[in-house]
């Protein structure tokens, strides 16, 4: 099973953490009073104890508890236990070493086995696909694997952004650093700009918010997905 | 010793391969008539043998024989009796992957430390690093290793750019990824706009080309060097 809410971005530019994707968390989240956070990714090198606290005021919005993985003895059983479980956004390379490093990938894919709900932001978003290749993370830590927990079966881009207009920077484009990964791994991969997001439910998968998605299928060309389109895939990884 | 010319791009906006360089190529590689070209960065997902032609093409118009390491038999034999070396950009994981795979990163530090001019753009100057950890490329392949050859006590984000005034968009800056990285090791990162370069003689690191070069010290304010300034770090990592 998959319950997933995958999304792009935690924040919208000059809008307060989460706040465009609270009515959907309601109804995501709806039964559940209490998430576990995984605060590894430490954006901008925050604490894990920081993340946490930042998270707890938002969710307490919404009158859910939240308890961080830094805040317990036992984070595997923790995590076996949870109804409900958020991934934030930060460095993904700092997250996945993580996950490795306190053997959490075999739990956690094992929770969301049972169909419990599941959010994403950004690097927690990344996790889901079938590796961690198309971050736009700078590889500030070295992981055992790159490989991760493969909820879905392409990679994702997360703050996917088309190049500037007029622009005369000659650093790869999002787009020919995907197709750099494509000629080493044919996996799909799917680009999610700011506002939007994926939801997944079992194999059904949903493009939802502000922008279109973009597909790139390996040696295809790539197309848009727009707000209430299903991803359909035509060959697995 | 060391004779390096570390270069943040081979190519500028609508400009021909290289060809900013140019002049002063013909001096870095005065008396030098051939040169070892390593292809491995492979940019845009080209062929090693594509790159190769394509650096013998430029390489020829200032008389300077190029043989590219994918057309030999014994990379480690041709690299040790190198009178010149110039590795060029792509994905710097690639090329890492590659220089740990074919046992090249001991023999490389060998020939460097004759002082044979060496000459990176892009992904080749950031192995010139303390470590890879601040490029910008998507993390296609896994290397065993993100340390680097270590000719500068610092690492190199090249391509550096600060962030678009107005932009709205919430990918992290190039400022933010690199304190992130700092706060995992306590090294020190130079930045390199499009146009700039760094000359490297011994243990002299001067600023060279069309924008100055920011310098991130761990801990402390980061700061601007202008041309012909020279770079002297406070401590080595």
């Amino acid at each position: 099973m998959n319950n997933l809410l995958l999304a792009s971005t935690s924040t919208l530019f000059g809008s307060p953490y989460l706040s465009y994707l609270i009515p959907e968390l309601r109804l995501f989240f709806r039964g559940v009073n209490r998430i576990t956070f995984i605060p590894y990714a430490r954006p901008g090198g925050c604490t894990e104890n920081e993340y946490t606290q930042k998270v707890r005021h938002t969710f307490g919005l919404i009158d859910i508890e939240v308890i961080g993985l830094d805040e317990v003895q036992d984070p595997i059983a923790v995590l076996k236990e949870s109804k409900g479980i958020f991934t934030g956004g930060g460095n993904t390379f700092l997250l996945v070493q993580r996950l490795y490093e306190l053997d959490l990938i075999d739990p956690l894919n094992f929770v969301l086995d049972q169909g419990i709900p599941y959010l994403g932001t950004s690097a927690g978003s990344n996790i889901c696909g079938w590796g961690m290749h198309t971050t736009n993370d700078m590889p500030i830590v070295h992981p055992p694997s790159l490989r991760t927990l493969g909820r879905v079966p392409f990679n994702l881009n997360v703050h996917y952004i088309e190049p500037e207009k007029n622009s005369t920077h000659m650093g790869e484009t999002r787009e020919t650093r995907i197709r750099e990964f494509q000629e080493q791994q044919n996996v799909p991969v799917v680009g999610l700009p700011e506002g939007t997001w994926l939801r997944v439910l079992n194999s059904e998968i949903t493009v939802k918010g502000a922008h279109p998605a973009v597909v790139f299928p390996p040696y295809e060309s790539r197309y848009d997905l727009n707000t209430e389109e299903k991803l359909i895939l035509h060959k697995a990884p």
